[in-house]
């Protein structure tokens, strides 16, 4: 775990917040952009003075790793979803966890379960408590005597590499640059840069299935993943760690995806790979987004599998400074330790040109000493990414809403889907702001359909913020829904999105994961509220 | 549902058996290749002289789609294992099914559970019946009134085409030539060809997790499968048609590898893909075994992701007449619909060479019209893949026993597995038929293991075939277990794979599924004795 202070209440470090001054001069430069004048800036709670629940539990003597400690309860009462800062902003822990645990063995975490199940209180398994659809958030419900939030950053290693295979057993608690400090002294990485990479941890990965680096193909961080062994209250799990198999449904992935509520991850065999040699890179200006979708269809159905495939719409672009002209931005990227990317490269490009696009600038083409770090374009990119985030830190001090939301849909769908969700979320935005900005992209694509991401900022009306963000939410949600989309496409389920999970997924699957979630768990005491009901 | 006649004792076509004098013809010439001679040929049963166990029950009246016709039962019998073969050829048919049911409508097979969870009759889903792990052989656990087989190949059509998102929507029941007809009418393909393509259906290749066309990236047909429908006893499960999603554990992923436990699968929507237009193709050559594995294990982390990439070992190779010089042979092929494939080709030829390969022939490139079907090379291989399995009828009659098993396991593992499956399978031919033949090939390959297929032949003691084959199926089966190998990749596990699936699986997992199985199947009438004991 990194020494460096994080926020109590907002994104990431809390180095990273501005200057009152700072803010008030960014807020000023909003209107330009977002068309409309924040309310801020508000100033940010102190620990001293925010409002938490009293613990309804005592620490057992039993488990030393355990505390009621009030900070470590605030640290621990929220994921960093807007709702969840803006809570935290305005000074509101009510809810914290009774207990906060810090295991650092897997015997601590079975101790942990073992008692819970006895005493009869909820655990909460907690990695980077990055979710941002309260997935870790401590609210759970009646019938539990307390909730215990168990912190598994203790659990950081990488325990074994098999260079030969590309596997990696690493501990569930290690964060993405934790783990990638370890497997780059064997030359190797992991690979997968969901956007809380700098604080999120691989075993928050699996269980939310979390999207990775690759926009194609490897996708999810389910297709990395080699072998999972998991602590659940009826014994460790453990599957055979294989690079393929069909002996009967998938164990892992059954795990991947479950949201703490039928085990916990301790520890998984990864599939690592050499760091990057080649790399090439392009920017693809459109007119109009429906040759910037034709093209990039075209791109996810030519099997030339791209690693970047992220396509901007104009608003997206401006926003994150890519161009200013009106243009919709396809970001194509090739990269491999193995070769040289030219044909590849060329071809996308033949297949962007043919659908309109056009190269403001030729395509780069990077070569680099096999052992240096990220570097150039994609070493920027990357920062950029991971500092986006912090945003929501700022937009909130500034009375700014503020949300991402993504799904996936058949191309068939896309266009009556990104029609609905623009027609119903700028009306709701209406509705209760008053108006607001919405963008578009796409994070990662398939043959079969694109993963869109949608951005919408928006003037909060103080103290009523997350019943303006709970009603905007809910406009998305539903679009997604009757345009046949999913709820998620891989920031998960958690307790947020639980309405419109339970009327996607089919009804006897649901009652099938509830029979193996209460024979793993007859106590129901792992994340009561995520995924289902106790 | 083909009018030509299949054989109710072996694989495929009934006019695809030699004559008595062909088999004697080729039976003399096995004793240079396999290094004994058969005690064969032997002749076939008539369907008139098989012995066949009496039907325990009456058809009800209310189901006319289902009968209990001595010929229909004695078809729906066995799978198409050598296990099976030979005791069709021997004329046991003493534990056939007592009903067997040609459900027509998703309707037909509610109505078929709903009475057989009544009368507490198992249900064995059936597709083209070409399991070779016992999959549908009517032997139940004892508590059941009788077996109804549903043979589920009269809903056999593709029912709806998304061409934009490369979608179509299919009954379970189409065999591969039949729904690859329809969809060609569409200039489209599913490209799923396992080795039992001209007979067995999508249903059956989704809940055995089948293993398809491409030896890397999508292997198995659960890549190429964006929902599934399915009838349990408690409902219709359904799943969202998508490109991707991270809405909880996968509901697919429940269905695929489910054998027929969970729900008899009805229809799915596929991912489907242009016709290929480009292939690319070569055979590399090696001297040593090892240098054949580390150029497949370099290919397959290369990134280029061939279509094929099918080593086989001097044997194999001789064997299929690939060549008959000594060499291991690698099998490399590219394909595509979209572009042009020398880059990719050679980058691979290279890694080969720098692995010792050598090349007798340079690479054959074709491109083709785009409506034309499979030719040439592509073609012939294809032809001789689905003729293989013909030859096991032939070896039944000669007095021979032959098998094939598969799994995978990750490279690291590879030469301590292979040289235990040698030795292990070798002293159990030895000990029980007094020695034989053992080859291996590569039948998929992944950045982190190779999926082996093993191929072994030795001589039959008449009336012996069945306990001498479980002698060296449990060989194998138990050098593959101790060296962390899976019991299966792509065969399944159904009745003959239980024991040491049983021991692969994770024991909460185990405990898992089959709470969902009580939940979905509380009567436990679905395939019982398959995955685990009702």
């Amino acid at each position: 775990m990194s020494e460096r202070e994080t926020s109590f209440w907002g994104w990431g470090y809390a180095d990273k917040f501005p200057s009152h001054e700072a803010r008030k001069s960014f807020g000023g430069q909003l209107k330009a952009m977002l068309g409309f004048e924040p309310s801020g800036p508000y100033d940010p709670p102190t620990l001293e003075s925010v409002r938490v629940g009293e613990s309804r539990v005592t620490a057992p003597v039993s488990l030393p790793f355990v505390t009621a400690d009030r900070e470590a309860r605030v640290r621990h009462t929220y994921g960093r979803a807007f709702r969840d800062i803006v809570r935290g902003f305005h000074g509101d822990f009510e809810i914290a966890p009774d207990l906060v645990g810090f295991p650092k063995t897997e015997a601590d975490v079975v101790a942990a379960l073992d008692w819970a199940a006895d005493a009869r209180v909820a655990v909460i398994p907690y990695g980077g408590g990055t979710s941002v659809v309260g997935g870790v958030e401590a609210r759970v419900p009646a019938g539990y005597a307390g909730t215990l939030c168990l912190d598994l950053r203790g659990l950081d290693r990488v325990l074994e590499v098999e260079r030969s295979s590309l596997h990696a057993r690493i501990q569930a608690g290690a964060t993405g640059p934790v783990l990638e400090k370890q497997l780059a002294a064997h030359d190797l990485t992991l690979r997968c840069f969901p956007q809380s990479f700098e604080h999120s941890t691989l075993g928050g990965w699996l269980v939310t299935r979390a999207g990775g680096h690759f926009a194609t193909v490897y996708t999810h961080v389910d297709d990395l993943t080699a072998s999972i062994r998991a602590v659940t209250p009826s014994g460790v799990w453990e599957s055979r760690r294989l690079p393929g198999s069909g002996a009967g449904p998938s164990p892992d992935r059954m795990l991947l995806g479950s949201e703490g509520t039928l085990g916990i991850v301790t520890e998984a065999w990864m599939r690592v790979r050499p760091r990057p040699r080649f790399r090439a890179t392009a920017s693809v200006h459109f007119g109009e987004w429906s040759d910037a979708v034709s093209a990039t269809r075209a791109l996810s159905q030519s099997g030339l599998f791209p690693t970047n495939c992220r396509l901007l719409d104009r608003r997206e672009a401006a926003l994150n400074f890519v161009t200013g002209d009106g243009s919709h931005v396809l970001l194509v990227g090739f990269e491999s330790a193995d070769h040289a990317l030219v044909p590849w490269m060329e071809r996308a490009l033949e297949l962007c040109r043919d659908h309109g696009g056009r190269l403001p600038k030729p395509p780069a083409y990077a070569e680099r000493d096999e052992k240096s770090g990220d570097q150039g374009v994609a070493g920027a990119w990357k920062a950029a990414f991971v500092e986006a985030p912090y945003l929501m830190n700022v937009l909130v001090s500034l009375g700014v809403l503020v949300d991402t939301f993504e799904t996936a849909v058949p191309w068939d769908r896309f266009d009556a889907l990104h029609a609905d969700v623009v027609t119903s979320v700028r009306a709701a935005m209406q509705e209760v702001a008053g108006g607001g900005f919405l963008s578009c992209r796409f994070t990662h694509v398939y043959p079969d359909g694109p993963a869109p991401y949608f951005t919408w900022i928006a003037p909060a009306k103080r103290g009523s913020e997350v019943a303006q963000w709970d009603a905007i939410k809910s406009a998305a949600s539903e679009a997604l829904m009757r345009n046949g989309a999913t709820i998620t496409h891989h920031h998960a389920v958690g307790r947020f999105h639980r309405p419109w999970y339970d009327c996607q997924r089919p009804e006897p699957f649901a009652r099938a994961l509830r029979a193996a979630k209460r024979e793993l768990d007859p106590s129901a005491v792992l994340n009561p509220g995520v995924l289902f009901d106790p």
